[in-house]
């Protein structure tokens, strides 16, 4: 068993914390309110009256706050004990945000993880939760049993910055799909239907749609948008317009499906006529 | 064994005109130019002179045309044989353009069933095809046999409309995905990785994320959305915010993501700071 603190009590800190003891590790807390501790001290953790002293106490110090500035904030009250401590760090933000506090960790002699947590809290310690990790390989072996039951561990390579970039990456899937359900319920609330009614439709529809994605991402590494294409952007650009349109008389603004029509609009104007939906993708990397 | 006419031998008209004949139906073909039809005649199809002789050729005639006005133009030409027979129109369309296609035929006498396709051209007569189908009940339970031959059948409503309303909810959802798919891939390949070696990543997560549409639903449906939050708007904008920020620090365009930003915030600008992510819904269809 190991000893692990945990710096930052929010919803993400306390059930990470509630895992660890429940496997039987020696948990240290700290929160800059001391309220949250209180549940987690009946179950067995220890609290800290400092950040340092909770870093101090443990082989791993977990930091979950609520973003770069306020974990930058938290160590900054512990710079003294940072040199050879081993940091896993799950606060959400950019891969900017992850290279950024990994030069600063660095330049104090401790050895950081990154790590991207793809579940809500009540799933942490269940079947189906997934942390991404990017940062020292070697603080990813020495803990990764630990690590292993918190979620499925997934190590992306060591630039810090990754766990944070395939986080935001997935998210981005996921914010594609609501953003599709919420325009589909809308057109099928619109003439009285049910959203529930509609997903027996919509779910197995998504699932064989996702299974067409393979061939996207093939042409999508491959820049060949137009190999075997099925259904042109030129024909695509047809039934967005058919759908902008059905909003209209329905009463849908089409905020959620506007972009995907300019785009291949733009797409086609620049002679991608008969590739696939994939060549969309040359459309938002332009600015590189 | 009936007889069917098909009107309009693109891609599709094709592919249904060949999965009947394979089906051992007697099959009358049209097509606006000739030159399409000859493999179907090898096959065993009858060519008609026109659109009059093929609707008078058969007990059942499925349009499958560019769009509205090709529907309208090809109609026109037989506008003396159409009382008293059977149309299924599988032409791509909005809801108001079936409803104005429904009320034309109802005027002339006949009994008219929309489609709406769910598969492209090579899924037709085989499994995980889907035509939805609204309007005359009578007309899709007399020909049911047939076209439950072409793809799994789901007959939606008598309003004529619902079958293309249907449709284009369901692409919707696939835009939306896509629009995911897009982003999310161009985030990866912004920082040296391959769509292709991301996808067992995000074809989990989708699916996972897949299952929290019924909760989603209920609350679109009740107009509850802030019953059992887990993860409420504001804390979304923030993830929707570090999805923005990361875009452009790794060169990709938000525009994909921005829409689902623009309404969070707006939404929460209107007090739902606490509600779900389903609260979004409202900001697209106050036009109504």
């Amino acid at each position: 068993m190991s000893s692990i603190s945990i710096l930052g009590l929010g919803a993400m800190g306390t059930a990470l914390a509630q895992t660890l003891l429940k496997n039987g590790h020696t948990v240290t807390i700290w929160n800059r309110t001391g309220r949250r501790a209180e549940p987690l001290a009946e179950a067995g953790a220890k609290i800290a009256e400092s950040p340092a002293e909770a870093i101090a106490a443990s082989e791993l110090t977990i930091l979950c706050v609520v973003d770069y500035p306020a974990a930058r904030a938290v160590l900054t009250q512990a710079e003294g004990v940072l040199a050879g401590r081993d940091l896993l760090n799950l606060t959400n933000g950019t891969p900017g945000d992850a290279r950024e506090f990994g030069a600063w960790l660095a330049a104090k002699g401790a050895t950081y993880l990154d790590g991207g947590i793809m579940a809500i809290p009540p799933m942490i310690g269940e079947a189906g939760a997934l942390i991404l990790y990017s940062g020292s390989p070697t603080l990813f072996e020495r803990h990764r049993k630990t690590l292993d039951a918190l979620a499925e561990s997934r190590h992306l390579g060591d630039e810090v910055s990754l766990a944070s970039l395939y986080d935001l990456a997935l998210l981005s899937g996921m914010y594609g799909l609501f953003s599709g359900f919420l325009h589909a319920s809308a057109l099928v609330t619109s003439a009285g239907g049910k959203a529930a009614d509609f997903l027996p439709l919509l779910q197995p529809w998504i699932q064989a749609m996702s299974g067409t994605l393979p061939d996207l991402a093939d042409k999508v590494d491959s820049d060949m948008h137009g190999r075997n294409v099925v259904s042109n952007i030129a024909m695509q650009k047809v039934a967005l317009e058919n759908i902008v349109r059905a909003s209209a008389e329905q009463g849908v603004a089409p905020d959620f499906i506007e972009p995907m029509l300019r785009l291949a609009g733009g797409r086609i104007d620049k002679g991608g006529h008969d590739e696939d939906i994939s060549a969309v993708i040359e459309e938002i990397r332009q600015r590189k």
